[in-house]
């Protein structure tokens, strides 16, 4: 085996292309060893071996600097940078992240998670080293469906004002996570058709040296390729034409389903983990796919991630016109839901928490100085959502909920949500978000509201007297069993609020509960700061209610395990029992 | 006079070329007026005149639908949709905004303000037309420098897949604010220089059809492209070649300085209105330029908004390679500053708090996980800044200062700012953002610190007893004011409190002062909601203290006078006082 004497790049320069190509087929030994046990970015990971092993052979990585766009593709620069035990020994998995991460290696240059960085993060690189008169090769690297996210354009077309050595390879592979969306795909199209010699060039009408290698899985090729363009004294894309999930047959043939996967068995491809019963991507799916049958003007929209609320391939044919996936592109996707609805259609977008973060202004101008009511469906915004600190769901209500005009909604159930969700669609005069669920799907006996326009009441689900646990969203679980807890020790039991409304506070009954409570605890699932409970402990703040607000601590989490996060931040009902009486 | 006659848009219709060739120049009569007298958008509007009477006497508008980007260059389409009195009668000037605004008319569809908007704004309009079985233009106007915004790349790359009529016209003048910058005004360049024929072609490589026009300020010429491209069945970009500030000789002569300019005689071109003294975007300047020539790896950024920070025609030229206009790409910026600061370098980026929304994500992601030490300015970061409701700056503090690892210093004092900016430059640990003063400049005796590592550590700048006043960045003069009058009212003097970190609370100090105070007021230049006052206010919150928060309510104000506004959110001293004492 060559790759069990390769610690680090230089290791890799003496080989021959034979045994580089023996190489690389190691490499996927260890990729599939990896991914079929613990799941992760199969297609990104499985195209870019080669290229990947003729970056490190031509290029003199860390004086060379590669950045990685997303960096789900990383997978062998890590294996070729010193780290090739957490693929072939699977004790030592948990040793790295899937992304490009400075604390574990000096080839590693950022933390990235999020697409379209790459190639500003890689200017910034590139103009410190001219600025201090340095040398050296940068090289941004893009692929998957990232081009078309705003920050990737603004990037490529400030570039060529660089002026100075600044390489951009694009790992075109003719996908995004499902397929592309966006006009400039029809000219890569035109390009790889070509062999990159048709006259009308994206990357030359952004004002970029431009040259094309056909076969993107070919280390020899790309090694040549790579010599022609390194020293370059002046920013040029190389333009390569990759297999997505190359040498893993099933990968190659469904490229969606394997950008990303759970664990699997490698000999026939099917996944060794189960979820099974409900899940709320299927569920949304189905609710919006019949008000989308029953009216013309609902349309879905996505961001390229539309598994997230369901939409696998058939649920998209099936939609039609009606549902839209933009791209990678949130910020179109917000300002054209705004569109849609100032025209008369009735909009849903839906994506992460965390993509939300990338459309902050136009949630605040396209969408909310217009009062238009389009909705936007939150998902994954909860602790118990995606870990990586990359993908953190946990701040999305500081970010959203002080927007002015917007009407920011968490559910407490399978059933509040599905109302709320029907009542948005409908409504004509509020821009409205949905926290979707996160805690697994928790139904509900209680009735549910089906009209949510009187704004900002809350609701009292539970009687009671002295303290007034109110518990927002996903926590509201948490504060039913605290209201247990409570009734159960000190024999009197508290009210319990689902307050339904984050962007704004029920005065009326805050100031009611001055009447027989002394105590207000909120529960919220996100950071503490520039929250919910922030707003409660503001109203009482001149009076002698006693405020307890639980959340989460303002930080960046990293992989880590929920009732460890939960526990450090005292949100067990014990803890917050112990913490107050 | 012609436009005596034009109440709507159809009464141009029965007029000939000639005609429509004086009421151009009536219509400029009417800019000049307007312009000369209140300030504006002199260039842009000087150079769409011609333009915007040609698309109304081509289409019907509100049927046909234009969405105008930052909608600066709309006053003609104003003038010619029943709002002339707003230009020619001085009386009426307030009637009318800067901007489009559907309050005002059934023909203006969104509250724009920012660039790069109007192709995803106009996408929805389009799409909700086609989903509902409706038929009409719909036509999106972008120009003066707006195409590189990522919103704008990523909705003309969109734009492609809606197979429908849509029609994107660029207003090309050949300038950004300042001048263009970045790769694709080099296409824009080829196109002209070659009548639009050049094959490669920026707008046919993200996939739309495409025509141009060489005289975009001839009104004959635009309106037979207007009708080429009338109920055009799918996506079609028209690029026109303006001149702007056409028809005005200073302005055509120095389009930067006449971008915006304030109220001038127009016989000569001079300011009729002068502030004089000293101001933080010269002093800015002077700071870092010297800065810049005493370190060479100190860099200057901003995004098309130069002379925001003093950086006039003459400083850029001056500063050399260690200025950057990245143009209109502020997501870039960021990304861009996180890695230069990774690479060694010292850059500043600057921008207005209003146009920070437009890269949240990549504070929160590209710079603020990765802990690089780039420095973000915060510019017109107060009630006291801008007052158009698209353009303001009092929502920084809950947007920006819930981001984890960030420091947001709020300077109480000229002093205290340039001492934080040259610490900020120099040190090496955190992404720091400062809230530039917006209030005047205000100088200070007392000593500020040069040291600012110590983090969330307040100051306390009067002792005192029984009230404590927390008084942030550009409030803490109202904070010295209120301190004041507590002292001449009760005979007892506060404690005054400059916090200068906004983004964290002095647990120690507050801890401190539940001995001797029980009352403690918060002063925050911003929304309240998701602010800094909160955060006090959840501290304290199972306390004894009674914990009082001023700032400003969550709402979009809308040219507003300050003082009123001040009023009605209880932010003069007396008034503070009377609710309290």
């Amino acid at each position: 085996m060559y790759i069990e004497n390769i610690n680090s790049p230089k290791d890799i320069k003496a080989l021959d292309t034979e045994q580089l190509n023996i190489l690389a087929s190691e490499i996927r030994t260890g990729l599939m060893n990896r991914l079929s046990k613990r799941g992760g970015h199969v297609g990104p990971n499985l195209g870019f071996v080669e290229a990947t092993i003729a970056l490190h052979y031509v290029f003199d990585s860390p004086k060379d600097k590669f950045v990685f766009d997303v960096s789900h593709q990383c997978y062998t620069h890590k294996m070729l940078t010193g780290r090739k035990e957490a693929f072939f020994d699977d004790g030592q998995f948990g040793g790295i992240s899937g992304y490009t991460n400075p604390g574990e290696s000096e080839h590693d240059f950022f933390n990235v998670g999020h697409t379209s960085t790459s190639v500003s993060l890689a200017c910034g690189l590139a103009k410190a080293r001219d600025l201090k008169g340095e040398s050296g090769n940068v090289i941004a690297i893009i692929g998957d469906g990232s081009l078309s996210g705003g920050e990737a354009l603004e990037g490529i077309d400030f570039a060529s004002e660089l002026e100075s050595n600044f390489i951009i390879l694009v790992n075109d592979n003719d996908m995004s996570i499902a397929e592309n969306h966006g006009g400039l795909y029809k000219n890569l199209k035109a390009l790889r058709d070509s062999e990159g010699k048709c006259s009308c060039n994206l990357f030359r009408a952004m004002g970029l040296d431009y040259i094309y290698v056909s076969e993107g899985n070919d280390i020899a090729e790309l090694i040549e390729a790579f010599r022609k363009v390194k020293d370059t004294d002046h920013p040029i894309a190389v333009h390569i034409n990759t297999l997505k999930g190359k040498g893993y047959e099933p990968a190659e043939a469904n490229k969606e389903d394997w950008h990303w996967h759970m664990p699997f068995d490698p000999a026939t491809g099917k996944d060794t983990f189960r979820d099974g019963g409900e899940n709320y991507g299927d569920m949304t799916c189905d609710f919006l796919m019949k008000k989308m049958k029953a009216d013309k003007s609902v349309v879905t929209m996505v961001a390229a991630v539309p598994v997230c609320i369901g939409f696998t391939e058939d649920k998209r044919k099936e939609a039609g016109k009606q549902f839209i996936d933009v791209g990678i592109a949130e910020e179109h996707a917000v300002a054209m839901a705004s569109g849609i609805a100032r025209n008369g259609g009735k909009p849903v977008f839906a994506t992460h928490s965390s993509f939300f973060q990338r459309t902050y202004d136009q949630i605040s101008q396209d969408l909310c100085i217009n009062s238009n009511p389009a909705t936007l469906l939150v998902n994954t915004a909860s602790v118990y959502g995606m870990h990586d600190i990359t993908h953190l769901g946990i701040y999305d209500i500081p970010m959203m909920s002080n927007i002015p005009n917007l009407v920011y909604l968490a559910p407490a159930s399978c059933e509040e949500y599905f109302a709320m969700l029907d009542w948005s669609i409908e409504q004509d005069s509020y821009p409205v978000a949905i926290r979707m669920p996160c805690n697994g799907v928790i139904h509900t006996d209680m009735p549910v509201d089906t009209d949510y326009s009187g704004i900002n009441k809350y609701r009292i689900t539970r009687q009671g007297r002295d303290t007034a646990i109110i518990a927002l969203g996903d926590f509201y679980q948490i504060g039913e069993k605290l209201a247990d807890l409570i009734t159960e020790k000190t024999g009197t039991a508290p009210t319990l609020i689902n307050p339904r409304y984050i962007t704004g506070i029920d005065e009326e009954m805050l100031e009611q509960l001055k009447d027989g409570h002394s105590v207000v605890i909120t529960l919220e699932d996100g950071i503490l700061n520039g929250g919910f409970g922030e707003k409660i402990a503001r109203f009482y703040g001149a009076s002698d209610m006693k405020v307890y607000n639980y959340g989460l601590k303002k930080e960046f989490l990293d992989r880590y395990i929920v009732p460890e996060v939960l526990k450090a931040n005292h949100l067990t009902p014990q803890q917050i029992y112990n913490d107050i009486f």
